[in-house]
């Protein structure tokens, strides 16, 4: 990975940033990788697939913790300045979402195990399927602005947001809709509710990412700012 | 508030420590208000109370903003050294954490708002209403541990956990129950359902905020340890 970054005195501080900042990349394949395939398990109603992937959260859980531990040490030996210290600052943020994201996977796994026990109807899994790609390709945009520092890409996925909200709302209106009809599917059909939200989270949590990108990059918390705002503090930081 | 920390040499650091830590107990003091108030509103149908709550979310957030501004601050100007580094650190996470909670308050409270318009059932909410109380509770003592800086009544909050777990199973049983015996019902019920996630993850957030008041006190990092592990590794930490 080439960084338009300064470089350092100590060459090995600039190695330890380098190295957590190539391990939440790790990190962020991971939970891609785990998304990615619990998407597939859902497509297939694929049990062993989904108790698979309920079983191997703890290698998101130990690089989380491995990934802090080693911000805390570079903030005690090193004292990391402005730029620096926000990139660790980032880090730490970012793996608390991964981690979150990761959490999310495994609850739909765990969904999609129960679905295929009770050989569960999945036609009510077409827009939630839709949906999680969504939330997937999220998720890989706001890793790749992290890792290219490009704080206008960030922001082009945090405007994503709302649609994932609306598409939430389309599935929702949906399943009552079945619900309604079939109130035998009701149990089938609420898991169904709880998979569309573990879905929106993870698009919060890709939402998340970004801020802490836009954060690195432009030294603004950007928490709680209106997207059009934002539009305009990063238009006019490029004039 | 009386502190058994040693004194730095600059008294304006002690302040700043200080400082950020009293904000966060204001921010918490606020965010389990706004918590004790969407009971409240629940348990009266309160929709004018309702939405003032989903309206007053803001002031949370610009906490947030603002103590996580005086963190990076510390960081950058004070360079601080083990325990102070600790305490920046879990203050940083503690606000993430209290920033949640106020957005699971304010889902519930437009639940509530909508409640009160569709003039729905309260009868699904009387399981509901223990657990967010039990959940408070749990919020107030969390906080409280991370205040006195007491590790061993953090963990015994977080082995409360399991408990609201139980509680959900228990409220999700009864509402499928609603659903099923009255189709109508689906839609209010499902609100229901809604807003008990929300005080489950409420829990969740109050459990992550024990953690980092272990993480403070202990100096160890015990996300993802179990419980059981981490009772023996405080009483032999007592030895």
């Amino acid at each position: 990975m080439v960084m338009s970054r300064t470089h350092h005195i100590s060459q090995q501080f600039d190695k330890e940033l380098e190295d957590i900042r190539s391990k939440v990349m790790t990190m962020g394949g991971l939970v891609e990788d785990s998304l990615s395939q619990v998407l597939e398990a859902l497509a297939r109603t694929d049990m062993e697939l989904a108790e698979r992937i309920a079983s191997s959260d703890y290698k998101v859980n130990e690089m989380e913790v491995d990934i802090d531990g080693e911000c805390t040490a570079i903030l005690l030996r090193r004292q990391p300045a402005a730029g620096d210290l926000r990139l660790v600052l980032a880090v730490s943020k970012i793996i608390t979402d991964l981690e979150r994201v990761g959490d999310e996977v495994k609850k739909v796994a765990r969904i999609v195990a129960r679905l295929a026990t009770s050989g569960g109807q999945d036609s009510y899994y077409v827009g939630i399927l839709a949906m999680g790609h969504h939330v997937r390709r999220m998720l890989r945009a706001a890793l790749d602005a992290f890792a290219r520092m490009d704080s206008h890409a960030a922001l082009e996925v945090a405007q994503e947001d709302p649609e994932v909200d609306k598409e939430l709302e389309a599935i929702m209106r949906q399943l009552i809709t079945y619900m309604m009809e079939d109130p035998r599917s009701i149990r089938g059909v609420l898991d169904a509710v709880l998979a569309a939200r573990a879905f929106e989270r993870i698009g919060d949590h890709a939402d998340n990412i970004c801020e802490s990108a836009i954060f690195l990059v432009e030294g603004k918390d950007v928490r709680h700012v209106a997207l059009e705002d934002l539009r305009q503090q990063l238009a006019r930081g490029r004039e």
